[in-house]
């Protein structure tokens, strides 16, 4: 199976410094869209006027930047499901120029799996969304495996 | 010492979604800031007009959600030094609503001090720069530890 892309964009003029090189934090909003895309493969929406009234709240996120990336480049960001339980699931997003082979940023995420007319509160994925994660589990067996998961910062120790 | 506050901030309409909750993403954003802000302290600048011809980039982050921000609530950065090598300063970036004593989130980074003209490739801290690192970090002493350093994603092994 070809890699599961969840968003494509063009690095907009909004997200850049004057320098023509994407900010930091406009690397997580492109994966914080696809993880929205992301909830709609598996019958959730980010939006809660969504018949579901569930949703994903991100719990905690880490991210490697690997390369810069200038202004109107194409990316693109390729998924995979690291793991998941009944209420939370660990989604690895890469960002890729379009089409290329490099990854220029990675961000291991935890998601936890809300109900949002009831507080928001945690609840267990329904029938249908975990069906959904274990097609698309099965579906990405034969990706290479993340690279930059499990990931802990500190510098090394001294020499 | 009072903590080091090194951004302030109302949040803004264009970082809430439709329910009014900063976005993911924009809480980074606001870290960005405030790294932008540490580097004015240190004798860097996020703008490589600026003389020094050096700057920081970002290499790793991590971030902890903690609790819902709504728009136009006041918040603020408070940020500490956690370590630093002759080239690397990891910060830690608390937010907090103002003037309140509740960590709403948390992002532990990894900076790597670059030289602008030479590439941008890695290099020393200058002197001035190393000072005052070391000037902020003696300041800092009494304030609590950061709660979220040195965390790994990851679910808990299953029940």
């Amino acid at each position: 199976m070809p890699a599961l892309i969840t968003y494509k964009t063009a690095i907009l003029a909004d997200w850049v410094d004057y320098n023509g090189h994407l900010r930091d934090a406009f690397y997580l909003l492109i994966f914080s869209y696809a993880t929205d895309a992301f909830m709609d493969r598996i019958g959730l929406s980010g939006d809660n006027r969504d018949a579901s009234g569930h949703s994903l709240f991100t719990l905690e996120a880490h991210i490697n930047y690997l390369h810069e990336v200038k202004l109107g480049q194409e990316v693109e960001v390729r998924t995979q499901i690291v793991a998941h339980d009944r209420k939370r699931v660990q989604l690895y997003h890469s960002l890729y120029k379009a089409s290329g082979d490099e990854e220029v940023a990675a961000s291991d995420q935890m998601l936890l799996h809300v109900d949002l007319a009831a507080g928001p509160k945690s609840a267990p994925f329904s029938e249908q969304s975990l069906q959904a994660l274990h097609r698309l589990t099965e579906a990405q067996h034969d990706q290479p495996p993340p690279a930059y998961t499990g990931r802990t910062i500190g510098l090394p120790p001294s020499r």
